[in-house]
Order: C-alpha cells, then sequence, then structure tokens
C-alpha cells in the first residue's frame, strides 16, 4: 500500500530520498521515541512541541494534559507531526555537499480528540506501549481523575511522506578526479543509540528485580532506531 | 542573563521542569544536531520541516535550498524552532506518572533571510562546524553556483524557553506506602548516544587517514546528547 501523495505531502526537495511505502511509514513511527507536533496557535503563530506518542492501525495517538495549550489548540485542526532519527553525519569533499543521514516521516491532516472512554483508555495503551512496553501490564492504571486530566488526540496516518538518506557524500564530479578524490576525508560517522543500565528508583526496595520487559529492552541494541 | 518571557514562551505546563537560564538555552542547542522548523504556510497550515542549525552570539541559523517552500516561506515570518535530545525513559508505578527525560529547547521569532555575502558565508560556516566540526577548513568551500543556491535564515535567540527533565519518576503518594512502593518496578532506562566507527567513502584511496577532526569525535561519548 502506497501512501497518499497530496500537494502538501508531496516531496518536493530530495525527490531521491523519497520514501512512498506504507510499511516505511510504520517502521520509522516504530523506532521513533519522540514526534514533533506542530500547529497554529489562535492568533496564527506556528507552534512546534515534542511528545510522546504511539500509533495503530492508521492512527497516530499523542497524550497531554487537558490544561496544555497544544492539545486544546490541536483538537479539531490541522496539525502536522514529524518523526525524525538523525543517522550519522556525512562528510563530503566539498562544504556544500555535507549532510546527514536519516529517516524522516511527516503526517499532516486534522487533529481529533478521543473522548470515548474504551476508544481512549486504549489509546493511552497505545502510547504507553510504544514508550514504555510491558509497562502497562505492570503498573497501575489511571484512575478516575488521572484519566480525566489526560487529553488524547487521534490523527490518520492517511497523507504523509517518508524520507530515507543512507550512504556515502553524494559529490560533484570534479571533486573526484583522480587528483581531487582523496585530497579531502569524505565518508559517515554513525550515530549510535543504545539503552544504559536500568536504574532503579531510590524509593524501591532492594529486593525488587528489574523486570523482564526492561531488561529485554535494555539488551537490545537500542530502539531501533 | 535569564531568558526573555512572553506570552507564548512562557511555560505554562511542567514548571517545575522549566529552566530560565540562557547559559542552559545554549547548552542544549550546542547538545543538539537537527532542529525541528515550524511554520505557516500560505494557506494557513502548520508545517514542520527537521534541519541542521547552527548558532552562534544570540542567533541560531538554519540553510537549505532556495528552491525549498520551508525556507521561502519561512523568510520574514514567524517560525517556531524546537530542539529536543531525549535522554531516558522513566518507568513509574502507575501508567500515569510513566514520562521521559529530556532536554528541550523552544525558540519564537520572526526569521529573516541571510543575504548579505559575508554574513552569509560565516552563517553557512557557523552551521557546518555545528554538524561536522573541523571540516570547513578541510572540504572545498562553497562555489559561486553552490552559494547562489543556498538560502540561510537567521533567527534572534531571544523569545525561547528551555525544559529539562531529569531523575526518576514523580508518583501518587498512595503508591508509594509500605505495601505498594515495591509493587512494580520503578525507574529510568537511560538512552545513550555515541558515534560510531568512521566508515570512509568507497572512493576514497586507501592510505587517506581518517583525519583527526573526525576520529575526535569519534572517540568522543557522543555527541554531548
Amino acid at each position: 500500500m502506497t501512501l497518499s501523495p497530496t500537494p502538501r505531502s508531496t516531496i518536493r526537495r530530495g525527490k531521491d530520498r523519497a520514501v512512498t511505502d506504507r510499511a516505511a511509514l510504520e517502521q520509522v513511527l516504530d523506532a521513533g521515541m519522540v514526534c514533533h507536533l506542530a500547529f497554529v496557535t489562535p492568533d496564527g503563530h506556528p507552534m512546534v512541541v515534542p511528545t510522546g506518542y504511539g500509533h495503530e492501525d492508521g492512527t497516530l495517538y499523542v497524550h497531554g494534559s487537558t490544561g496544555a495549550s497544544s492539545l486544546r489548540a490541536g483538537a479539531g485542526t490541522q496539525v502536522c507531526v514529524n518523526v525524525t532519527m538523525l543517522d550519522g553525519i556525512v562528510y563530503s569533499r566539498s562544504v556544500f555537499h555535507h549532510s546527514v543521514n536519516y529517516r524522516s516521516a511527516t503526517v499532516h491532516g486534522e487533529a481529533r480528540q478521543v473522548t470515548d472512554p474504551d476508544a481512549k483508555l486504549h489509546a493511552l495503551r497505545v502510547i504507553t506501549d510504544h514508550i514504555a512496553p510491558g509497562a502497562w501490564d505492570h503498573a497501575r492504571g489511571p484512575s478516575p481523575q488521572e484519566f480525566a486530566k489526560t487529553a488524547v488526540l487521534a490523527l490518520d496516518l492517511h497523507e504523509a511522506a517518508v524520507k530515507i538518506r543512507t550512504g556515502g557524500p553524494g559529490e560533484d564530479p570534479d571533486d573526484l578526479t583522480p587528483d581531487r578524490v582523496g585530497a579531502t576525508w569524505a565518508g559517515v560517522l554513525p550515530l549510535v543509540r543504545t539503552w544504559g543500565t536500568p536504574q532503579p528508583c531510590e524509593l524501591l526496595p532492594a529486593d525488587v528485580a528489574v523486570p523482564d520487559y526492561v531488561t529485554r529492552r535494555a539488551r537490545q541494541d537500542g530502539p531501533r532506531w
């Protein structure tokens, strides 16, 4: 299934880096941990806020306090969400062709508030499963007060664009002549993310072991991003 | 020197995480590699694009192709820029208090196009020094054509907000009673970023060593973010 291009989700710059496969969108969203949610404030100014998210069945969910201006402004209005992972710095023989390797997904659409209690509880689980897989089954669930204080926005993953850059520098042919190709080092310095050692809360009794769902994640070679 | 609060740069949610020290803003910008630039498109929609940046003397610079709609739309208009580094996942005894540790800076203002050739060349150096420190002195400088194709936006680091979260979970007191404090694991799973091994361009002659400015960076424990 391919992504649905519209004028605003059609990639014009760096078309060779555009990916139109819906599976690529889901892989980028799976790999990321923080999204950047942009909206227009009531007085017409742009605003962008970083926030956790989750996604399921073609819907992106973000949550926040019901008092947060971003969620108040975002519901029922157009938003733009981006998730980007930086994978490395691309050193080139020319200043101009220095670049970065990355995976990036951008989604446009009208965000809607999730108000049905069952749907909202499920969306909160989707978000928690993304940020802290396994935790939902062990932590205390939301109290009525906590539930009421939490707002959830949903956004269809319909109008979306994915850009991925991998590999070494793209060079000007004049910089690849035999006398110039080795004049300046060129290549990629990869950026690697890994999970560190779990740090227990200092109030936790000493005999409480780190649970399997945390140690398994910590043993992974980072969140796959 | 403290940051300059305005209604839109005053942090309302999570005030305890707000930092009003200008040095903290510079540290967050120093540590980040990618910013998220938000603006309002001519037809009134929000748009956010990830991009490299640099900063110097209270000014943030971003660059891009003169053909990029983001830079055309951004010049002379209000923009909002965010730089966020995720530092870890905070596991709590309750679903509600799960969180993330992070450092985040948001800047609001009117972006201006940098057109003076000397100022533009300097801004490009500032951006390159941030993304690939040391490379500017070794790579070929921009040709007139490359220079003409590159647009640079400048944004004053005046109206800004910094939020930083560190440490373990904030819990509901009811979850810290003797019978409940150890019922669920709680703590922090740190996220660590490191530079990998430099990967030379395959066209590079085998006798060209990785230069000092790249190996020094690769030996560092990641970009300090």
